[in-house]
Parts: structure tokens; sequence; C-alpha cells
């Protein structure tokens, strides 16, 4: 795993401080980064991000897609959905993203871990009323899935766009959480005869499956294959 | 997709009722499911939960492992920890599990989705103070991440028991949502010069590898080959 390699010896430069008290990672601080790089890359990784909102006291944890501009994540929703209504009233917002990237298997039971990569981000989402920049997040929530995607379809018009809710929620308070590397067990399980080590674990793409009413003749388009995502089916 | 097939039948016979008010699905209520066997099937297949809490006011959610039993989900964690000690002060909770099956490439921005079956439960969480409850929760938890690894690794013993916390989240307030097949176009969009379809997405695993210090002549064990998982090296 090149990326988690190279995020590993960029995590043994100094770090960068926590943004905040609460915005600081207390559990295995050892795997903690504040670093803008660091958290940027998972977020551009992954495709589904879980936000959390409280609503009288109980919290709701919603799988959401997202995309980023600079030190800006957007999300969108319906315009008459909860959620959206929700975080347009500028209430607190954490913004989780998970990268899974294998299975710990240790000698204990106790030491059984996980190899991943998360970004918690706390904050305050904002309604986006401006146009152009409504236009440009809904373009980089298009293309955070499928880069080049925007490009390719129809735009969305003034009824699509009336019905959709962008809001911004600006990377503040932002930590990543990253565990790489083989199990750690105690020195006395070492020779016990049990096989130990790590089951990579990756999210990847089969063949696209063309849309039943697809007219004849039409490709599967460069965006499914030109771009670099570790899930794209032109590098699997 | 045998098992998004199986749901959707399902999903076809009379549904049973949501189990709340606050536990209804209310956005594109026509995907939502509140019967048992899907929900459990969606909690037994995924790894990783978004586990959602309010701290003063700020909501948290934060990535756990989990197992099953029954009606019952166990979370673990280390006795210390922030979490831990907050979910067992019986806070609300809300616990969500995301699958993401596959990007829905439409011909307009607009009607972009993404095929995934997602779980939120809501409930509160009671930490487990049954030395037997405890022991079987964490063999729930290790064997939801590989079936049979419980039995083939060194049980914990008391010092490493009491170093963790385990949590029991009944599930009482459980739906499901489920999005699958093709994009759903507007009719006007048809004739446009623009692929449609799905790129199903799968996570899978990658040929497993060795601790570095693992002694000769062990073999990878068959928790590794032998079960199900759509992720098994077994399967790929």
């Amino acid at each position: 795993m090149d990326q988690s390699g190279a995020m590993k010896r960029r995590m043994n430069t100094p770090a960068t401080p926590p943004p905040s008290e609460r915005g600081t990672v207390r559990r295995l601080p050892q795997r903690a980064s504040y670093e803008e790089p660091v958290i940027h890359a998972i977020l551009d990784e992954g495709l589904v991000a879980h936000v959390g909102v409280t609503v009288e006291g109980q919290p709701y944890v919603l799988p959401m897609v997202y995309g980023r501009i600079g030190r800006n994540l957007y999300l969108h929703g319906a315009s008459v959905s909860r959620l959206a209504r929700q975080l347009a009233q500028g209430v607190p917002v954490c913004l989780t993203v998970t990268l899974l990237d294998g299975l710990v298997l240790a000698r204990s039971a106790f030491h059984h871990s996980a190899n991943y990569r998360s970004v918690v981000a706390l904050g305050t989402a904002v309604l986006v009323t401006d146009e152009g920049e409504k236009l440009r997040a809904l373009e980089a929530i298009t293309d955070h899935a499928l880069r080049g995607r925007w490009a390719e379809v129809r735009a969305p018009n003034a009824q699509e766009l009336k019905a959709t809710s962008v809001l911004r929620l600006p990377l503040e308070e932002a930590s990543a959480k990253i565990r790489t590397g083989p199990p750690r067990d105690d020195e006395e399980d070492l020779p016990l005869d049990c096989w130990a080590g790590v089951l990579p674990l990756r999210l990847m793409a089969l063949p696209p499956v063309p849309a039943p009413e697809l007219r004849e003749g039409i490709r599967p388009p460069a965006s499914l294959f030109e771009n670099k995502s570790p899930w794209n089916p032109g590098n699997v």
C-alpha cells in the first residue's frame, strides 16, 4: 500500500498541532494526524461520508456522498429532505470518512484490529445560496465519485437546481487517524501455533453494467477508465 | 448481485411497519425496509459501523467494528476510551452500517446516485457486566470480521478482559434503506449521446500478508478460506 506508506512517513515529520481540544484524537494519539495533505487524501479517496447531526438529543448518522474544493466539503440533498433542512439551520455536524484497508489478525483475540484511514471533521454546515458556488459544488460532488463525469452529462436545469440543497462544511476542525502494518502481538504469544498477519481489503469495481435502454453504439465513457481511483476498472 | 435481488423481492411483500416515528425513513420511503432478515443481512455483511453520540450538543461519529447475536449488537473498546465511557453512561446512540454496491451513472447530473444497502439503528447502549455475555460478545465481534477466527486464537485473559469494555445495543429501532438497479433518467434524456449504467463496487480481499515474525511452516488458517464473506479471498 504505497499511499499508507507515504502517509506513515509523513506522520513521522513534526506534526501539525490539533485544531482544537475537542478535535484532538485521544485514544491511541500516535495514530493521529492533523496535516492537511493527509486529511485531504483520505477525503478524496473515500466515496461515502457518515454525517451525524443531533435532533432533540438523539444523534442521527446518515451516509452521504460529498465533494471537496480546497478547504471546503460539499454535501447535497433534496431540498425537502429532513437532513438537508436540519443541516441548513447551522447545527453542529460531524462528518466521518473511513477507508477500511485490512483485517489485522493477531495470535490473540485481544490484539485483533483493523487497518484503516479515517477522517473526523467537526463543524457547522452552511446552505450555499450563490448559484455559481452551487454549480461548482455539484460538479465537485459528481466528479468526486468519478472524475470527468460532470463534463459528460447533462448539467442540472433551473428546476433541478431548485430541488437540490447544497451545503458547505469548512474543514476547520478535522483530524485523521491511521493504522497500518502487521499485528502487534505480545512477545509471549509469538511462539503460538497460530497464523498471524493482515488480510488486505480494497473497494474494487466490477465491469460496468449498461442501462437496459442504453442506445446501441454508446461505449463506456472516458471517466470510467481514465481516472486513478484505486477502485477504478482501469486499474483492476 | 444475488443478495440485493433477494432483498428487493422480499421488499415487495407486505412491509413490516416502522418501529417508531423517529425510526421511520422519510426520504424516498419506497427504499425503506423494517424487516428483521433484511436488517440482519446488511449488518452481518458490513464490517465497520459508524457510531454517533452527542457530547455537549456536538455529535461525534466514529468507526467501530461490531458483532451481532440475535437482536443485539455488540461494540467494544478500551475501557479507558472516551467513547466507551460515553456509551456506557446510557446515552442515545445511532449506529449506521452502509454497504456501497455501485455508482449509478445517469445521463443527467441530477439523476446520478449510488446503489447501497444501509441500516440505521437508534437506541441506548448498555455496558455488559456479565462475564459470560462479555466473552460471547467478543467472540461474536471477532467472528463477525472472520468467521471461525475466535477458535483459532488465544482467548483474552483476565487482564485483557478488564481492559476491554463491551456494550450491548438492542436492535429495537432499526431501519434499512436500499437502492438497487439502473439509473432512472428522465424520458427526454434517453436519446442523449451519453453512456448510462452502473459501476458495481465491491469490497474484496487481496492475498493475505503474513506477519514478519511468523514462525515458518504456519499456513494461512481455515477461517481465511472457508467462510462465505463476499470479500473473502476464497471467493475472489
